[in-house]
């Protein structure tokens, strides 16, 4: 199969797209409508062997996560994605059936999010397979990492370390770990993130929002860079799944170190005036969002912390996923 | 040196973006000035040791063929571009130094095309180095490959088959190459995509646009079924470069084939009624861009043909440059 035939045959694999789309595939760019608002633009690329392993994920999830992780970051914009391009660079080894199936998983998460895929480029690699998928999104008024205040709630979506626990898992258990701890793995492979909740953010008050792809500690660390606060987050508060306490005992982890620190989390991580509270938790539990307050910022000065079971202020460091 | 390390060292390797865009590197997201008019937007990949050689291309090469790559799909739509962002997946074989250089031949590129780097993603990779870039660009009314009408001129710019020689020189001599062949091996290593021109084509009233990034002959197969029109390409209208004649013959090749076939050359191939010929030439002549036509449309029916020196009309087939 030639480059143009398997090109076309991805191609169809697609649903047709809206009619936002003015030229999709097969030109030399995309031709689309602008958006509306600001322009949100992001990228993150996923390798074999590096994010991903054909043993712990089916094609289609791995098509699924690769876009998911795009579509995360636009929503920590308290954005809107609507189109995306995807880049292949494919060796040998790995069969145009199983491109396909990728692509039939990245063609499920864009319906799930009403995105169009909207081309892409398909390249040779001699050893590693690459997935770089591409997003823009718009938003009227995007919510940065820069905004937070002294004094405000920090709350976070979902339990922290579920992703790095199912990760855990599927690299001690295999496939088995699915079925054993199905909650932490699934999160692991088959992200959702808080699409449609995160754009609510603004209009609810909040103050910063960012993902915690990078896990809790490092996340904490980059909005101190940008908004110039510090935190104090209380271990009592954390919403550890027994999933992740369960996996932590079976490897030797420190259930509280894979919750501060575990990262390919896409959940939301905020802050917003003690005042907005009320507001926002009735406006999670209204969509299903488990939304739960773990702290809240201090001066710069003060750093980030934590506040341990006996009541100990301790220094949180970043140790987020690094690949370097 | 850390990931974030990286990312700090690489952003200061660039310039401040300008006043378009609002938040650069280091949040979830670019955040920017939407473009005025239609949305377009490209990406395109390098693969070390498929697409470039670091035997034979300065690390600042390498980073402006990377961009350029992209301009050229976005001059070719009569657009101009406005952002790019790049995702990078580095083997530990490549030093952070290198990596680095790289960057300053993209920064070189953003700014001899006026272009905001604005950000991208750094992964690790097993084996491959990865460079995709993508860029965000603009245009009024964007100039498709379907508008090209029966019985109307065809033009290229530039030397068809210089890139390809200069491949060939370089895969043959190596650095030493670059003296003797200067024309095709720069062009081959650092393309300068006809940014500003191209701009001002739909005004001339030019009907179809596409660049020859595969070869003229796959090009013209991909303006056929665009179009819906044939083409008859003259051979001695050809403008066969000198070097590509002497490179030719001192690597046993036909220098029609490298002409015909030969991709990587960021040129640019119009369509346009006779009447315009002249308002088109002067303007070419005016911006220092060598035109040349190189034929006429026909009917779809006769497809894509070339006259040969002795008046015979033969099939010109798609061998343009594939990866599968």
């Amino acid at each position: 199969m030639g480059e143009f035939e398997l090109i076309e045959k991805l191609k169809k694999t697609l649903p047709d797209p809206s009619k936002r789309v003015l030229v999709g595939i097969g030109d030399d760019t995309l031709v689309a409508r602008t958006p509306k608002e600001r322009l949100l633009w992001t990228v993150d690329c996923l390798v074999e062997n590096i994010h991903f392993d054909f043993n712990y994920y089916t094609p289609q999830e791995i098509g699924w996560k690769a876009l998911a992780v795009n579509l995360s970051d636009i929503a920590a914009m308290g954005g809107t994605s609507l189109y995306a391009l995807v880049s292949l660079a494919i060796p040998k080894r790995v069969s145009k059936k199983r491109v396909v199936e990728i692509y039939e998983g990245i063609r499920a998460c864009a319906q799930w999010a009403g995105v169009d895929v909207v081309g892409g480029n398909v390249s040779r690699s001699l050893e590693d397979f690459f997935i770089d998928i591409t997003v823009v999104g718009e938003a009227n008024k995007p919510l940065l990492r820069s905004g937070a205040g002294v004094g405000e709630v920090v709350a976070i979506t979902g339990f922290p370390g579920l992703s790095a626990a199912g990760f855990l898992a599927l690299q001690k258990w295999g496939k088995k770990a699915r079925k054993r701890y199905p909650l932490s793995t699934y999160q692991h492979v088959h992200p959702q993130p808080r699409l449609e909740w995160a754009k609510k953010l603004k209009g609810l008050g909040v103050t910063s929002l960012i993902d915690i792809s990078d896990g809790l500690s490092s996340e904490l660390h980059h909005v101190t860079g940008g908004s110039k606060v510090g935190f104090e987050i209380e271990e009592r508060l954390l919403p550890v799944a027994d999933e992740v306490k369960q996996i932590a005992q079976a490897t030797n982890q420190n259930p509280l170190d894979l919750a501060c620190h575990g990262g390919e989390q896409y959940e939301l991580l905020m802050t917003f005036p003690l005042s907005r509270f009320s507001k926002i938790s009735s406006s999670a539990e209204k969509d299903g969002v488990p939304l739960t307050r773990i702290g809240h910022t201090v001066s710069l000065s003060q750093g980030v912390k934590i506040r341990t079971l006996k009541g100990k202020l301790r220094p949180l460091k970043s140790k987020g996923w690094t690949h370097f």
